[in-house]
């Protein structure tokens, strides 16, 4: 096998790739300046010896904490649950969040083999347990998996009536179109109306 | 910049990668198997050492010549011309050709600034004087460029009456759809209709 082939079968294994954008990708990298393929590959090396998930909220980082809970101007009184590392960047960077994060690690997914007992509960309860969050925002996804984990959670903090639980707003994308929205959008953006 | 954010703007400058994609990208290989990413980082690292074009066809090779170039198994008097190396795997995988070839480097665009200069055609005269073809096939991509360039290839061989040119037909795909397909294609399979 040589390098071409090689490349590709790596490249093939990666997700959204198929056998013609492998080949593609692997001959516009013949093309390229050889210190971009130099620097991609040393990226690719070295990342999962840089990145480790941050011991207390699970969010990736290169320190030993993450930056969003080193941060002492975010609010430590506001948490908000995701279920991947990459939802923290999405929230962050919308910047109409600045407050802390808690990373689940994913979503219960009974029949995909994901039980609460494979998600950071214990970590969260211990957070909430001591520290002094007044509104804990659940921004799972808004998909099956997602709204039964906001259950479970609400389950969880049920002897918590302190503390507000809020969940992300459903409804129509900015810049879309009704026509093109599903039913259930529709249904969920109209049952969430607001007033103007 | 961090690592996640090093990776994800080399991955930007890939083709067909958008902000997102480099995204998901970037994540997938956190969660991958490290020796994955070891593998990846080297076969992106040792390609441009390890492929060069033959120097005869112009195709990619690791060896001195590729091996096409020496496989005496195939028909030495048919020749095949291409515009890029990749053209090469995808013809000689097709199983249709087991003949030599020769790749171009592109095709011929004035507008894009390629004239026949930029080409591999003294290589090309060269061998066609030295070697003994009775057919030369012309698989340049069927776009104007592509059709420009045959029509040269046509007045370059026209002292040569003794070697048949022809060109790849052009024509609806296996598996195509008449509704689908556009104006200029269904013209061209009419004008090359078949006899059944």
């Amino acid at each position: 096998m040589d390098a071409i082939e090689t490349l590709q079968n790596l490249l093939k294994r990666l997700p959204g790739m198929g056998e013609k954008s492998a080949a593609r990708l692997c001959y516009h990298l013949i093309r390229t300046d050889d210190s971009y393929n130099k620097a991609l590959a040393e990226a690719i090396s070295q990342l999962k010896e840089k990145i480790h998930p941050c011991p207390i909220c699970g969010c990736y980082t290169e320190e030993e904490k993450c930056r969003y809970c080193t941060d002492t101007e975010r609010d430590q009184t506001t948490l908000c649950i995701v279920e991947e590392p990459q939802d923290v960047l999405s929230i962050a960077s919308s910047g109409a969040y600045n407050g802390l994060f808690h990373v689940l690690g994913g979503a219960i997914n009974p029949l995909g083999g994901v039980g609460p007992e494979n998600l950071s509960f214990p970590l969260l309860m211990k957070r909430i347990n001591e520290g002094n969050f007044r509104e804990i925002i659940i921004a799972t996804n808004p998909t099956e998996e997602g709204d039964t984990t906001a259950l479970y959670i609400r389950h969880l903090l049920k002897d918590k009536p302190e503390i507000t639980l809020t969940r992300l707003a459903s409804g129509l994308p900015i810049g879309g179109d009704l026509g093109y929205a599903d039913k259930l959008t529709l249904a969920r953006s109209m049952r969430g109306r607001i007033r103007l």
